[in-house]
């Protein structure tokens, strides 16, 4: 893997560049398309490349459940099985760590500001992960029996996999953390780093991809002084690319706080990816302060659930099933060049997702990820103009 | 409408035509996609242009429930509103009131038998339908409040839906009504033909389609005699095309006598369509028998529940969730053109249907259709050479 910065923007952190990989070029700042179980859900890999995603992230976590590592191996890899020839990356099951562990006891996901004030208390379950130094026994959501991943195990089963950029396995911890527990977590998942170098270096030749790249994870929390030393000790391991996970605080302000704590620290030529997020604004703002990549469920998430990103909106998105749609002949979005937006109202597809209609589901997730991608295509651009990055300047209604 | 009749067989009662409707021409023998609620379930209307689907057909009972005949009409018909400007029929809802009456009284679908013998008694539910003289009291499947279907109303809604070829209201009866409630149906199927008629007449210009053709329903279960009687009593009515409806027995066997007693009594240059039969065995037999168009659900709904169609395999069928695929690196078909084909192995379909992957339903439903569309081409075909019409010419694995 290679990654070559093109243009930087003199007025913040934010760059275009280009990383290339055995299976293709990104050109970034690029939006990651979630798919978990080898696809993008919904979507076909021909729907893909008509709307111009550039990069998958599958999740060896699911993965090694169904249909297991060793079978995507003896198929070609990834690549060849899912039918998608350009980049991949893997996510190691680290956050499944996180959230079926300490995410379900406390109640909380990513960023806890993600639920409602209002909203119900999530049910609180026993906890399905035990973490130790060697690693984490996780429960199978198929049938309930304890899985081990360690370092080393991940990296093997990523080998197998073959994605072009793989991740490796880290604790993530909940704003409801103290913080003593966030620096032995990070603590552990720097110790969990260093071998997973080692097993990546012992492991060259398995699988079917020999040109893998693995990144570095920060850790650290919202606490800045574990933050700075997470990315200096990681950023440190020779890692060719990062990737910052972890609870980004409670806030918005707390996860820009932590992205300018850690970047700084991290060597500047290589790339960046932020872990799990995925707004319009959340995305802006980070590209500022230096991310170039990001994987995020919510664009595909949202779609399935009624909710479609457009310009035309305040707040940049609609819920398709509210009556003000019912008669709406318009597109999506006016000046969407996306397969749905070419043939459908939104009229159709308010009555496609009040029948929850199968057709419903793929021309939302379309939409939905066709929009990061222009989204991700204006940032670029203006930043190589030296313009404005902010969402109105870069989605004039 | 026009229909042309371009090659008859001389050995049997197959025919190749060309149906021309306001919204394009349909080559014959035809599948008419299913679109219930005005979208083929999974698909686009771009998917349906690729595979080369000629035209759909909507369901009246549906559509008036949701969005509502007023409503389609106001978005400018079913063409606009759906995005497939092709040819549309829409269904009556007469097999409505069948399926939530004596289908549910008797426990049977529209052949006994495609209930294997084995299976255990379907619930024989409380009836939710009444029909008298004056038409049938329907009970709505979204909130159970009694909807009147009249010949007069059904067509009024059929006007503001505007589809190219539409069906006038009919009671089908079933395999287990007796001689006597059969025959007493069929008059009534045929004072309610006069009245669609008529109410057709009267509401020229209404809706937003002014070249849609009625045509008519021939029931009569069967019955030698009661069959022949509907086919020479509704083909004299001066409608331009024919559907045959209601119980074709109990067999295969059955079916092909009852499509040998009717189709001789029909107006031999129109066409005819045959409701709700689609196997592959069971088209190729009816072609035979003179039938022009089909119209089933079964590729489509087969499709989702995970039987896929292949030349390739026993009974032109794979169940795509057995084990023996989870390796199996061959497309579905293997001289198949589909999208699904060109990109898939059956190892993927099988991980994206055990997995419930949304992505499966539109590849398996894409698959299927353009099974149906290559058979119905390869029909055409081997009537215009004067070869064999069997399945396994048509389909050497």
């Amino acid at each position: 893997m290679e990654f070559h910065i093109e243009t930087r923007d003199p007025r913040s952190e934010a760059r275009v560049g280009v990383l290339r990989t055995a299976h293709g070029a990104v050109e970034t700042p690029a939006f990651v398309a979630v798919a978990t179980r080898a696809t993008v859900k919904a979507l076909s890999v021909d729907d893909l490349r008509d709307i111009g995603v550039q990069i998958l992230i599958g999740n060896t976590y699911h993965l090694i459940l169904r249909p297991g590592a060793e079978l995507v191996a003896e198929l070609g890899g990834l690549h060849r099985f899912s039918g998608w020839d350009g980049p991949w990356m893997t996510d190691s099951g680290g956050f499944q760590v996180f959230s079926l562990g300490a995410g379900m006891e406390h109640g909380v996901g990513k960023i806890a500001p993600i639920f409602p004030e209002d909203a119900p208390p999530r049910p609180k379950g026993e906890s399905l992960v035990r973490v130790e130094e060697g690693g984490a026994w996780v429960r199978s959501l198929l049938d309930g029996s304890w899985i081990r991943f360690t370092p080393e195990g991940v990296i093997r089963w990523e080998r197998l996999l073959g994605a072009d950029i793989i991740l490796p396995l880290d604790e993530c911890t909940s704003p409801f953390h103290d913080r003593d527990y966030t620096a032995r977590a990070m603590e552990r998942t720097h110790r969990w780093a260093e071998r997973a170098l080692a097993a990546f270096e012992k492991t060259r030749g398995l699988g079917p991809n020999p040109d893998q790249a693995l990144y570095g994870i920060v850790q650290g929390g919202a606490y800045e002084d574990l933050r700075r030393r997470s990315a200096r000790v990681i950023g440190g391991m020779g890692f060719p690319g990062f990737a910052i996970g972890g609870s980004l605080g409670r806030s918005k302000e707390d996860m820009y706080r932590v992205l300018e704590w850690t970047i700084p620290e991290l060597p500047p030529e290589r790339p960046r990816h932020l872990l799990g997020i995925g707004t319009v604004e959340d995305i802006v703002e980070a590209v500022a302060r230096g991310i170039d990549t990001f994987d995020c469920a919510a664009p595909t998430r949202m779609a399935r659930n009624g909710t479609l990103l457009s310009a035309d909106e305040e707040g940049f998105r609609l819920h398709i099933k509210a009556a003000r749609f019912r008669r709406d002949e318009r597109p999506i979005e006016g000046d969407c060049d996306c397969p749905t937006c070419r043939r459908y109202t939104r009229a159709f597809l308010h009555h496609l997702f009040r029948c929850g209609e199968l057709s419903y589901f793929r021309l939302a997730t379309l939409h939905n990820l066709r929009f990061m991608v222009r989204l991700m295509s204006r940032i670029r651009s203006a930043i190589r103009a030296g313009r404005t990055l902010t969402p109105d300047a870069l989605l004039p209604g």
